[in-house]
């Protein structure tokens, strides 16, 4: 088994899925002394000294907020609330990242779960389908349409995250948006339609002009951002030679082993920083000097 | 490389992303001559003798019609209508499966595109986010209010479908849909907050009582019903008791090798009928007898 641990995974929730179905045993949950109400400063977590997030008794949620059912962790029943004076679409605050970098991964995965669907049902009030308002169902686990009945379901959205490998260096790219020196791994959307392998080689070929083969996944992780799903990958391109896509990209590079691990071994005389290591791009370069994929 | 291709895989499409968002490029496509329309009987394809799918003149769409550009294929520009007259809701004719016993995995490919989108479309006609009527952007790729400004994207949902595997057989359960004596690989939808892998530990839980260590991926497909991203896996199963989620399954059993490979030959002794050739249950099943995962 691999030893680096991906960002958002490994979170001891029992999400208890039959629960969501059954409105009597909802209703006793939410009534119970012992549920747990998630503490938050807007969407961002409010956490303790050792990087865990702070709870408080269920009573004390908004009246006016929807609750979500997250599941069991430590045997107390956990919920989230949404509340209606919170933004819709959150924004990404630095304080969050800056969080990220303290909480132990299992953690983050707990907070994930109720970040992703805080901000789908603030964003998603209303029905696709028709334009009414909808009301939750399902312990928060979905939206329903009293007018043309229509069910709706949280977003998940597949992202491919890849390294392409030539003679031994893998390709990593800059966006305009990163901090000064930062280098990642290549990503994009999956579309309807098109398999993950598929996926991977689109995005090598409209970003950086490549043609790639032999896509290996790696590793996933769910990125809360606000609901992705990262699919690391590594595959063969064809040459070296890049044809880079500057409307997305700001610069793309090849680097060896030596440069990569240098790189996360924070040598100052490295050629990039590399992203944190909450995020699945530094544990795809983990895997890659480890020989995986 | 392996020799079984999933279905759906391998279109030839050139997405050519970039003409989403160009107008003036998007205008001169839908002017030329040599733009290709996708002739549909509802939302399903026309075939001709070689299961490949019928197109006509793009002058022949239905004025009232909104148009996707799905992209280049033989060097001509392919688009695809949402008439209004279609019914809100793609239902999974019979006659769809039985085209998709003849058409090439590319050539379902493509029509997964069209498919997915179209069905979204239809669906997807109001702002989620305030009930405002929506309008079609990006050449078809997604949806913008014009009220509160927010812009949708499609839908792909990720499932998971996986094996599990003790002592060397494989466990496969059966839905109460399913037509007589079909069993397949046990599936659901990932969630918001979790991996892949944890996807795949979660279902196996809840529909087996299985515990599921040691997650490989094998391989993925898009399942245009409506929008899916199928990712098969398989996983080491803690023991062969099970716990079987009723509400879910029909019936669960473990097969051997020898029975696995049977019921792909046809064997009419075999313990079970698998899933066609398209579905990815079935190339899960022949890469697993090939030593794959
Ligand atoms: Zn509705
Ligand atoms: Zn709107």
């Amino acid at each position: 088994m691999n030893r680096w641990v991906p960002g958002f995974t490994g979170s001891t929730l029992d999400r208890a899925d039959l629960v969501r179905t059954n409105p009597e045993q909802l209703a006793a949950l939410t009534g119970s002394l012992s549920a747990r109400l998630l503490v938050l400063d807007g969407i961002d977590p409010v956490l303790d000294q050792d990087g865990l997030m702070v709870w408080k008794s269920l009573a004390e949620a908004d009246p006016s907020s929807e609750l979500i059912f997250l599941g069991f962790d430590d045997g107390k029943p956990r919920f989230a609330e949404v509340r209606p004076d919170l933004p819709r679409g959150a924004s990404r605050s630095p304080a969050i990242f800056r969080m990220l970098d303290i909480m132990p991964p299992g953690e983050a995965g707990t907070y994930a779960a109720a970040r992703s669907l805080i901000d789908w049902h603030l964003r998603h009030g209303f029905c696709a389908q028709c334009g009414t308002r909808t009301e939750m169902f399902r312990g928060g686990w979905g939206r329903k349409c009293g007018q043309c009945k229509a069910e709706h379901f949280p977003r998940v959205d597949p992202v491919v995250i890849m390294l392409a490998e030539h003679d031994g260096k893998v390709l990593i790219g800059r966006q305009p948006a990163y901090p000064p020196r930062r280098y990642s791994a290549l990503a994009g959307f999956l579309e309807p339609g098109e398999s993950l392998e598929e996926a991977v080689a689109r995005e090598l070929h409209e970003e950086a002009g490549l043609r790639a083969s032999n896509v290996r996944y790696v590793v996933s992780q769910p990125w809360p951002f606000p609901s992705s799903l990262m699919m690391a990958c590594i595959a063969d391109a064809d040459r070296d030679e890049l044809t880079i896509d500057y409307t997305e990209l700001e610069d793309a590079i090849w680097v060896t082993r030596e440069e990569v691990q240098a790189s996360l071994d924070g040598d100052p005389d490295a050629p990039f920083l590399p992203p944190p290591p909450y995020a699945i791009a530094h544990t795809l370069f983990r895997r890659w000097l480890e020989g995986g994929g």
